[in-house]
């Protein structure tokens, strides 16, 4: 299963589901007959940041980390992330009493170091750049032996992320499509697991912040194109695709749409006025896509995943201009 | 039914159900671990804030509106309100095209002026406080004609409000209380008027702003107090309790307890972080006094109404440290 190479299956996401339900929770859907006006579609919101840590991370993390041995275990778990793969890894290890060892940017939002460590994990601090990144978490990896979980390049988490399509499709009849933020990919990557084999008719599209547009770079160009230290609001959206996301990517979805920082904190805060749900900026992003692409959506059920819900609720973007 | 002395009974609640569900939501329930752990209580917060107008009083307002005969429904509805029972008002009028004349204080919340007038209701601005608001409003009903759907003394209203206790009975199991804050006392009548047949084992509790207590003091005397012109945060609940709300107050409310505007807004901050649901002032009452009253909580199944949602962004209360 932790071969970079190994593709995970539909198989591997039911058994994920199995594997996880004790531990998440089945989220709601909203539904906003303003939104719905103003964008000229049918839209529904899966409510990843009701999941205890604020973020569908944890459906991956669980899947991970309630599937290791006994030995692996007891080391623990290792990972690096902007955030919310970060404390839903915390989470999830803190449910099975295992340790918990991240390297976060400094940069990251002090709720989301808050959460990591209420839930026991400990904070290992990197430059926000991937490069500074992976070479803290290397010297952290090999100080501690937990098994590293990628924050998205991980079949066991990709596996996981998928379980949330599952429920959806389960929530919502005649969807024509589902939109959700891309990162490095993970919940995309499930999505796409989930939907090919349940609801092939139903179209994954991915929606990225101009500002780290790398994903939607690779999808024109046809290859991983990879950014190093980007800036957006949409912080949990800096990092770039690899191998089995790429894959996912490349095979199953449909399109990329990207929206502007500023079209991001006006569809966040749209968001929290109308279905009067927190949502963080990323989770922003394929309201902000949806709104600048009526002609796309338009008269389609349309699902939306919203990703996350860890603000710091004293720097609101909106009331500080404060994004990059 | 209009008669003021007529007390809404079981039935009426039942049947105000089968009338509104067309036009509700079944609103869901959302829990924290975090709140579970901070207050030693099981919370469930059934999240009223997700009506389409973002307020419980839709409830009332539907039944209000739908109960008409045609011919009064062709003059239309008419109200005062310091704002969500507007909204719902004039939400509810528009679905059945019907006219909504609303008095508002002129010092409500600009979203709560917003949501009126996007549904169609025509405003006419008052004085804040109560004595300005009935004057206006004789004015104003008696040009238009339109039928007084009062905010809360009224047995059309409460027997609506009550449809939301009727739904969290069904959706949480073995509920020892039930926890809604108290204005003119329209919420927690419904509250009382269902639970006192359905589930009569459960406690209903009011929580009410110290800076507008008049419900307190009412159930401490023994009779009606009246505050004109009161300030608080909790900007929902400046209205004094009236016959028909004394009525259940005084017959079935266990306790009112009482919290500051500072525990108010600590407790809404509170709610948007762990709960991730927007919440206005007043809903956040019930969480602030459940934290400042361990005692008579601990242990306990506690559902609590969020009550509403509707909330200027731009003026939130722990940023600006602008509360009256």
């Amino acid at each position: 299963m932790k071969d970079a190479m190994y593709i995970p299956t539909y198989q591997d996401m039911l058994a994920a589901h199995e594997r996880i339900k004790p531990h998440i929770r089945r989220t709601p859907v909203r539904v906003s007959d303003y939104l719905n006006e103003l964008s000229g579609a049918q839209l529904f919101f899966k409510c990843e940041n009701f999941q205890e840590p604020g973020a569908f991370k944890v459906r991956g993390a669980a899947n991970a980390v309630f599937g290791l041995d006994d030995a692996q275990a007891a080391k623990g778990v290792a990972t690096h992330s902007s955030g919310n793969h970060a404390s839903c890894l915390s989470y999830a290890a803190m449910l099975r009493g295992i340790p918990c060892n991240v390297v976060m940017p400094r940069t990251a939002p002090q709720a989301k170091k808050d959460i990591v460590r209420r839930y026991g994990g400990v904070i290992t601090e990197c430059e926000p750049s991937t490069s500074s990144r992976e070479e803290t978490f290397a010297k952290v990896q090999a100080q501690t032996g937990g098994d590293f979980v990628h924050p998205y390049n991980d079949p066991r988490v990709i596996a996981g992320q998928g379980t949330c399509a599952r429920e959806f499709i389960e929530q919502v009849d005649g969807l024509d499509a589902v939109v959700a933020p891309i990162g490095g990919g993970g919940m995309i990557s499930g999505t796409c697991l989930t939907l090919a084999t349940l609801a092939p008719q139903v179209q994954v599209i991915a929606a990225e912040p101009e500002q780290a547009d790398d994903a939607y770079r690779s999808f024109k160009a046809g290859h991983i194109i990879a950014d190093d230290a980007p800036k957006t609001v949409a912080d949990g959206l800096l990092v770039p695709l690899k191998d089995l996301t790429w894959h996912f990517v490349r095979n199953h979805v449909s399109e990329i749409y990207t929206a502007s920082d500023a079209e991001i904190v006006d569809a966040m805060k749209l968001a929290w006025k109308h279905l009067r749900v927190v949502l963080e900026p990323s989770s922003a992003v394929p309201l902000a896509v949806i709104l600048k692409n009526p002609q796309a959506f338009a008269g389609k059920r349309v699902g939306v995943i919203v990703t996350g819900g860890n603000v710091d609720l004293d720097k609101l973007p909106w009331i500080q201009g404060a994004f990059p």
